[in-house]
């Protein structure tokens, strides 16, 4: 608990919270229920949409510059990994090596700013082969994490098995769910983000 | 009404909606009523805390960028002008003649790529005589945006009369009101808003 928390969410539509009627996302759930239990905070959303783990390196830490420089807890919380594993052109938009080294460049940047990362997994969307290869990533990317210390949400798997968010998922675009699959994905993170907090 | 509306909010702290427990903010609650009128979009909210005119002249464009490459109907709102009438060693941070220029260049440069604006006027605080300087600047930024045949807020002197904005950024940290300011601003803001989504 801290008098002036400051974040920032980086990462891809799925942080944006597209297609969440409330126009919070997950994120925005998490920065609500946290001044609901006593940790006011200024909360940054950085997600944008099509955005591959590259494209996100690309711009976070200017991002982030502008907006973590006052304050007296600064942190990052970190989601991407589905626009990379999208097949395009017979491929995948970003290979499984690229997508990790760009994870662990993002993390030891942070870490050289003493900004404490929470690592969320890429969530399932409605097309078995593209969650059967974001699946591979999440391990990859729940070993990066491991490697650097830094807590890693392995939501893709529980949601998958979440009829809420599958089914809310097949009703929008295929990829993004409403209000109730915010809910869920949100609440699953809900636990790790309240330890990392208060560690 | 257009089928992939796309948006960037772009500014100072009010428009990150710092102090909002809901973590929506005006922009939150003018995107969350978007939905609810049968306008899905996706906005992105770039309020920086203690920005002024020439940060945000300096960030803007490349922010942008990265988030309003797809989608049909590609929109900016911008507010600030509180952090430039801010008096910091004896003379306001960004002088008027500067602030004025700001908002030109980026009207400017918004008309190049197309992306049709809508302009926020900055909002009350509680001190008397930095609220007389951002009213001549709200009177500035008006003039501006009639010669740019933009749309202009005017909510600073409704905001100075309102008795909900004013009494809850006394109780917040002197500047920043908390829920129920935040309706207040988006109501004032709303009619303008869907005349410009409609235009």
């Amino acid at each position: 608990m801290t008098g002036d928390l400051r974040m920032c969410f980086i990462g891809d539509s799925f942080v944006a919270g597209v297609g969440d009627p409330l126009c919070l996302g997950w994120a925005g759930r998490l920065a609500a229920q946290a001044f609901t239990d006593g940790q006011p905070l200024t909360s940054y959303n950085l997600g944008v949409r099509r955005q591959t783990s590259s494209d996100i390196l690309a711009r976070w830490q200017h991002e982030c510059d502008q907006r973590l420089r006052d304050g007296a807890d600064l942190r990052l919380v970190l989601s991407f990994g589905v626009n990379d594993t999208t097949h395009e052109d017979g491929r995948t938009r970003v290979a499984p090596d690229e997508s990790t080294a760009n994870l662990a460049e993002m993390l030891g940047r942070a870490a050289d700013r003493g900004w404490p990362v929470l690592m969320v997994a890429p969530p399932p969307v409605d097309d078995t082969e593209h969650n059967a290869r974001t699946a591979l990533l999440d391990e990859r990317f729940a070993r990066v994490c491991r490697d650097a210390s830094v807590p890693y949400v392995p939501v893709h798997r529980p949601l998958l098995d979440s009829a809420a968010w599958m089914r809310e998922v097949r009703a929008g675009d295929g990829a993004h769910p409403g209000a109730g699959g915010y809910d869920e994905i949100a609440a699953l993170i809900a636990p790790h983000w309240r330890d990392w907090l208060s560690a």
